[in-house]
Order: structure tokens, then sequence, then C-alpha cells
């Protein structure tokens, strides 16, 4: 039987990049990771081993380097949106380039001395600290005609310790889980919303920074304030609050480890544990996950 | 404007099992980190707060180890069918199931003693030592009236010291790599087959044991055996070869990441550096991924 | 030849323990990691088989979680201070007891709703966000005659985007690495403090809290404020520091990787990398580590 | 007070290095991380911000390259001792050296074309598969007197399904571990063992390989063959059969983390779980810990 050549893309995976901006006394930093992926004419370098239509992922990483000192980075969304343009319209063989983003925050160390200082209302100051384990990532794809830009984050670990519950559940055979009435729900949110700007003539190119920044807000806020029956109700009420509030934002999903916090039974010494003591497990977790889209549109997001 | 529930699925993720068969003194030890995810009608969970369709994670969790104990695990794909099909066929608001499941390997230790010992063809004993990194993947999917069943390997670490050449590709402004006339390939080969079985009527399923035996072996001899002129050209030999070889799969996807061996330049120090002496870098890599399935069919492993 | 049985030490490492402390509208929590290590007359265990000097690792695991209910979690030293003691003071043949601990900071998520409120100068509120990959550590050990406290962090990612220089060095063979005037100085800050305080009578205890905050300030401090010529410098820059204006510090150890950020050598594209754009490498890495101490002081945090 | 500097040490950590020997059809490969810290007359470097006497770790770096190109790396303890004595020997300053090497095994892909193959008793080709987890691991210090050598692995992960018991432990108020007269043990072993050989005039220099493959072997047989009735008696018996078997070795250390395997519980669905379905636990975990040395002679190999 004949086979085929299916779908296919390459490129430079997690090429590390820093650039800094100096402004007399204030720096700035974007710590960013950047993953091409490019698709189009390239059969060819599969079947016949020539590849006189492969762009080597070694130049893809070079024109990241060379683009954030051509360019600068306002933005990582901005920033992919160039380098997809890019290899897709001056690269006659690639037909459609994926950019993938990670991006590391770094907070100004504040010292009595040079460092962080105000002059005026801007900090100034060339010293840095890594803000944490949180990402921001965005994924800018290009095919000729249409952009789709995925903002989104992950690392983002939150905790309720009361106003959460758990009961009324299916029971079968296998059951043995107590119904909970005031349970710890913490989780470690990964996010990724849909942009409804494709880059069409005259639609207006949003403020990434703001807009990320607000839908931050926003899914914090919401798995705060809600008061909980289940992760699954919690999701959708972080998914919906993030569509109300963000008018540019057509589609979110977001995956939810449950991140069990076991209440230790101390009832053998003697000991009365009222929700004060947990054991913190690794695995397995629960894991939900789900997409909210606005009515009218077609959620694109992969599902993992 | 309003918004939609889209995809949504949930379940309990990388629950860690151990089934260990004892047979006299032969022991066998069979090792799994199992996923589940589930979807169906689960709106309610979602919207209003009640469980009254939710099978608890814990459930899942559960079930994994009483179907271990109670119909044993013959094969990863075969224990994954049955978790399933029970998941959809015996869960009234369940009405998809997607099983994922990682195994390790566990060798015998042979010693001169009681242990690993041979009785007629048969080794015997019960202690092991874990082979490595490389891990066994099964992914089972049921919706109640096809199976889908896709299976797997990651963490497979090969090398070519030679037989590899890269040239003639596309020069711009920003290429600086040096064409290669015999370089070092290695990847780390993440590799997904889907068979033809559905599990419809009178279709007899797959000796899964060997099928994915065998998978491997291709996979292997074709990185060896084929002179490479880019991964690409490699990942399409190697995808190739598993559908000549093995009938029952018809799509299979492979993702190579490049890991980079730089030659060192030795002219600094006087010495000259023939393809010897090499730094293995992390990243950035390149990243080649493709599908490779037969004419007629239609591909369903999801791209990343 | 005969053997002898050395240095041993057993116990449960890693214990996952989240207490949280429910007063009205304001709860606290406290997230750590509690590794127990004991010895004592435990040759028995080893040579015959017989456990009757052997208090379980699970006892130890069940310990940690008692006394986080039954006395708190003041501090990460207090508690770990407790723990040690009971061991050895309790468990006839434990002899010395050394607690490790990491602890996770938490934030409080603050909304414009009940969360992270503040009722008069105290924010009240449930919700809270992990703050990042930074973690401080507590080390007890305790032999029935005095403690030792070694505080500490790991985690702390650190750069200078200027006022690094590193020039003057030993040029042979096989250097070839350029003079710089102006480098990105980054490093990952690991440190371990060794406090005077040993519980003899009548000394007071340390306030562990706020002289924990005080070291890491003076570390962030030092390391903004230090104009370098090498990490070396920077290093004792940093642990002088500490010395100086923590009195009740006795010794100091540091572990600082060197984070290379290299420049991008943009002149094959025609363009000036003029210190904007750099390669932040993962390995190989520099890694610079040293103590310092109070004259008249025997260090003993251990060397790796 | 005054403050002094105490012990430091820097270098350069974890370069990759990949050798490749060509030998016709035949080829070799040596896949190592080498590590290197050295220590001396560095005052000035720490104080005055004058590198004259620091020998760049960059250039610790490219010496271990140049190093594998003009003398291969006959065994990791081979190449370590011949880094170590150049650093103290060759450049003034620098005093003492270790040299910490991680080696990384391929095995041969063997296919039925012309790779793997065999021509007499040697097996040939250029094709070559990680095979695992496990690690190789040599230390050499250096400090212009004797050399100090110490081998070992990690990553070599074993279990014993039955042959394991443990009771007759102390119980105290927070015991609530149940006895156990057939259990699982798992641990994954990190072994250093010191050698005899110091490198004085007359001395021979041990066949590393061979005196590696020998231990490592005697650590797997009385593994398996040690009915155990707790980790420390395991522990012990591997220590004492390696001191036993192998005479240049003069102490060994060992960590054996007791990676937990516990029966999971069915009686609540019907089941009875003869020892058969087992929760490998991640953490917490127990941690053994222990030396064992010859008589007469001083254990140096440090303590966690």
């Amino acid at each position: 039987m004949a086979h085929v050549l299916g779908q296919n893309q390459y490129g430079k995976a997690e090429t590390r990049l820093v650039r800094i901006t100096r402004g007399g006394t204030r720096h700035e930093v974007k710590d960013l990771s950047v993953s091409v992926a490019l698709s189009g004419d390239l059969d060819d370098v599969h079947l016949s081993g020539s590849n006189a239509n492969c762009l080597p992922t070694d130049t893809a990483k070079n024109t990241c380097y060379a683009f954030a000192k051509q360019y600068g980075i306002g933005s990582a969304e901005e920033y992919g949106i160039r380098l997809a343009r890019h290899f897709v319209d001056d690269v006659e063989p690639i037909h459609r380039a994926r950019i993938r983003i990670e991006e590391y925050f770094w907070d100004r160390i504040r010292t009595p001395g040079a460092q962080g200082r105000f002059i005026g209302s801007e900090e100034v100051g060339h010293s840095f600290v890594r803000r944490g384990s949180e990402v921001r990532t965005a994924e800018v794809v290009w095919d000729g005609s249409a952009l789709q830009v995925v903002s989104g984050l992950h690392g983002l670990v939150v905790m309720n310790s009361t106003d959460s519950e758990f009961w009324g559940y299916i029971k079968d055979r296998y059951t043995t889980l107590q119904e909970a009435y005031d349970r710890v729900l913490a989780t470690e949110v990964t996010a990724r919303w849909r942009h409804s700007f494709t880059g069409a003539p005259g639609q207006p190119e949003p403020d990434w920074d703001a807009c990320w920044a607000e839908v931050r807000r926003h899914l914090l806020e919401a798995f705060a304030e809600t008061y909980s029956y289940s992760l699954q109700q919690t999701l959708h009420a972080m998914g919906i609050r993030v569509l109300d509030h963000v008018p540019g934002v057509d589609e979110i999903r977001l995956q939810l480890p449950n991140k069990h916090h076991f209440v230790v039974d101390m009832a053998p010494y003697g000991l009365k544990n009222e929700n004060e003591v947990f054991f913190a497990a690794d695995r397995p977790y629960g894991l939900i996950e789900g997409t909210v889209h606005r009515e009218g549109t077609v959620p694109v997001i992969p599902v993992d």
C-alpha cells in the first residue's frame, strides 16, 4: 500500500534570548524562549534529500536574534507577528509559520543606593530579580492570509483555603471518596486565550501587554471569589469572567490540575485535625480542562 | 455577548500503578502511569455546581487499581481498552473516555544465586532493574462506537556518528551555518502510531506487545541504516519503514529534536579536531515533526 | 580484611506539609517540605536485622504532621528545633537528629471583593498565589548538647545588566575568552548562613523570620550595588555585607552559578550588537563557591 | 568584628563533551559531563578585584575539550586524573583541583544491515542508542601530593518483589505503620566508592573500567540475594559485598531512597489484594544512607 507524507513542520525550538534596552540610568530587560515551526513546500526535503527548499533551523535562530536587535521586542505577540510574517512573506517555500514564545519576568531590585530608585515617577536601575515560576506565553500563526494570536500563561499556582465543597457525585462500586463540605482547592493555572484580531486591514492591533495583564487579573479574581462546588465550576467561572471583561478575546482554554491537599488523619495519635494540617500530594492529581468561547465563534485552541 | 462551554474533559492523571504477578519462583512486574480523561453530559457540573453527573476523579483512580487486580494487565493497550469501555458503557453520563498510559520497563537481575536463573528456557526470580529512560505509551479512545488505539514510545535517544550530511539549503541574510559533509546526527525519538483496529465485530485484536516491539525495531533500524541528508529525510525513512513492515499500522507521527553536536574549534590552541570532540548542546535544538500515513486513510494523531 | 560500619543516618525525606491557620476572615498558610535524618545506636539494624532500635521513617513523617498541629509552625527554624529535640530527647536510641526544611511562599490574592481586603492595617482573605521559585531553607541539628541552625535560600535569580567587567586573568595555551569591560552578570543564589545561637541557657532565640528577611535584603543589595570585576568579588561582597549587618550570623556560604549571557555576534548579518541581544546559555556554567565567616569562629557549613 | 574568607573554589560545571573514536568500520563513543573546581591562591580575586591569579572557567572548559583530543578518554578516572594534575601542576596559583565526571552509556544498535555487525568477535558500526538513566560517576582530587579517586553511579533503580520484611520496630504515640512480613523493596542506588590508589610511586593504577563493572555487579547481586529485614540491612550487605570482593576499594557510601510501594486497600470494593497491586508513591520517601569502610582506614567520602 502506498503511503503519504502528511502534516510536517520544522524549526528551531527554545532559542533563549535576552534583550536589554539601555536608556541612561534605566535599563529594561526582556527574557524569552522562542520556538519556530515552519511548513510549506517541503516534500523534497523529506523524499529526495534535496535541501533546496529548506531554511536551516540555525537561520531561524539567527533571525530571532537579529529581529530582536533590528526591531526590539515591544511585546511577545508583536515580536512573534513580525517573525511569522517574515518567514512566510520573505522565504518562498515557507507557507505557514508558527512562533511560540515563553516570557520570563524580572522585577527591579530596590536598594537604598543607586538601584531601583525613582526619578520622578520612573524607577531607574540595572539590577533585576526573577519574579518566579510564572511564565507568559504567546503563539502566533501566519499562513499568508490571516493571523491567529493566542496569548497565555502557565505556572500560576493558586489556593483557596476554604469556600470549596465537593459532594453529590455519582457513587459506584469503586467509590471511596468522602464528601467534603470545606476543602482546600489548589491548582496551577495553564490558560490560553485567542484574540479576535487577525491582522485584517483596518483592524486595530490590541495593546498586548495591557490585555495580558487584564486577563491574568480576572483569572485570579474569579478563582478567589468563586464559592466552588467543583473545580469544573471554578474553571467555567474563570473562563466567562475573562470573556465578559475583555472584549478582544473570543475563546479561552484552561487546564487546571487539582493539586490535592489531603487532611491528615490524626485520630490514631489522639489529635483532632480540624482542616489545619494537610498532606500536599504530587501524584496522581485530578486534571480539569475546558474551553469557553463566544457564541458564534469557532473554537480553535487545540485540545490536548 | 453570550458564551458557550466548548470541549471539556476531566479525570485522574498519572496514577502510578505497579502490578506484580507471582507464579511460584517467577515474578512478573508491570509498571504504569495511567491518566484518564472523561467527557459527556457534564454541562451542569460546570454551570450549576451540581455534581450529579460527575464520577469523581478519585473513583477513576480506584477503578484503575481495581481493574489491574480483577483483569490483570495483559498489555497497556488491552488494559486501556477495558478501562475506556467501562467508563463509557457503565457510567451513564460519560460518553467518551481517553486512557493514556506510560509503561516503564524492568529487566531481571541475573545473579549466580537464586535470582535470574533459568529453569528450562524460563528465567525465574523476583529481582528487577529498571531499563532506563525509554517509555512505552498507549492511548485508547472509546466513544461508544469505535475504538482508536495509538501506541508509541518516547525517551529513545539515538545517534549516528557518521553517514549524515547537510548542505544545499537556502541562504539568506541571516545564514551563518557552514555546510556539513560528515556530521553527528542525534535525536530523542517520540513516536506515536495508530492501529487500523477499531474493535469492530470480527476484527482480530492485534498482539499489542509483539507489534510494539516490531515497530520499535524498525524505527531503530531505519535510523541506523539511512544515509541522511537531513533529519527530515531520516524521519520520513523511519515512518515508511514502519508502514511497509507492520500491516496493522495506518499512520505514524514522529517528533525528532535535532540534538546538536558541534565540532569544537581547536585551531586557537593549535589542535586539529577532525570530527572527534563535540560540544553536545542542550538548547536551542532543531525540532523536526511529521506524519506518514497510508494512502486513503485520514490521519488523526494530533499535531502539536 | 575486616570492615566497619561508618557514619549512617536515615529518616523520611520530603514530607510535604501545608498548615492553615484560620483566624476568622484571615487565613495564614505555611507550606513546607520536611526531611528528617536520624543517627544513633543503630548498628544492630544494619548488622542483625533487628529493628528494636529503629523508629520507622513512617513515624518520623507522622510526627512532622502531629507537631504542626500540636505546636503550629511559628517559623521553619522553630518548628525544626522542636522536631530535632523530640527525636533525640524522647526516642532513646536516637542520638542525633537533622531536620531540613524547604519553605515555599504564598502571597495573598488581592481582589476588589472579599479577598485580600484590608481591615484596618490587616489584610484578610483565604486566597493565595505562590510567589515563585525562590525557596527558604532551614537546617537544624541537635545532638543532645548544642543546636546548630543554618538558615538559607535558593532559587533567587538575579541579574545586573551592566557594572560588571572581567579582564586581567591568566592566559595560557587554551585561553580563547575575550576580556570584557561591560558584561551581564547573572546568577541563581544559593546561600546558607549559620547562627551563633546554640540553645545554651540564657541565650536569646533569634527572631528567625526577621533575620531571614534581613539577610535576604542584604544579599540582594550587595549584589545590586557591587561594581564587579569577577563573580568571586561579588560573592565576597555579599558575604561580608551579611556579616557586617546581621550580628547573629557567624558564617555564610554562597554558591553562585555564573549564568552566562553571551553577546550574539551579528557582524555576519551586517548588524552591530552593542550589548543589546544575548544568548542565555544553560550549560556549561561557571560555578563560584565560597565561605565567609567571623574571625575566631570555625566554619562548619559543609563544602560540596 | 573582622571576617575571614574561608574555603572557596570555582570552575566550569557540566561541560558536555562527546568524544568519537573512528577506527574504520568501528566507531566508539564517550559521552561525559565534566565539572572542574579549583582552589588556591585566590584571595585577591575575591578581595581586590584583581584577576591576575584567576584561570577563567572558560579556559577550564577549553582544556576539557583539548585534553579529550590530545589524550583521548581511556576512562573517566584516567581522564579526570590528567585534568586534575594539569590544573595544579601547570597553573601556578592553583593548589587543588577537583574533577567530577558523569558518564552516559550508549549501546550499539544492531541491525541486519551494515550496523552492529560482527567482524570476527568485534562488533562494528556507528549507530548507538542511549542505555538509559543510569549514570557512572568519577571524582578525582589532586592537591599536589596525593590523588583521591572516588568512583560511583546513580540512577540505578532496582526492586525486589518479595523477600523483604519490616517489623519489630519502636512503637510510640505517633506510630501507625503496620508490620510487614512480605513487602516490595525498591530503591534508586547512589553509590560512591574510594580507591586505595593515591598515585604514589610504584602503586599500580587500577583497571578503572573493569573495577567499575565489578562493583556494579556486586551491588546488584547483593541487593537481589539479600533476604531483607530493613533497607539498612540491605545497604550494609551491599557495602560489605563490595569490600569483600574488590580489593582496591577501601570505602563505599550508599544512599538508598526507600521508594514506597503501598498495597492498595481493595476491601471497600469487595476485592482482596494479595500483594498484587501497588501504589508507587513519589514523596515522601525513606532515605537510608551509610558508609562501610575497611578497618584501619579513615572514611573521607563526605556525608550529605
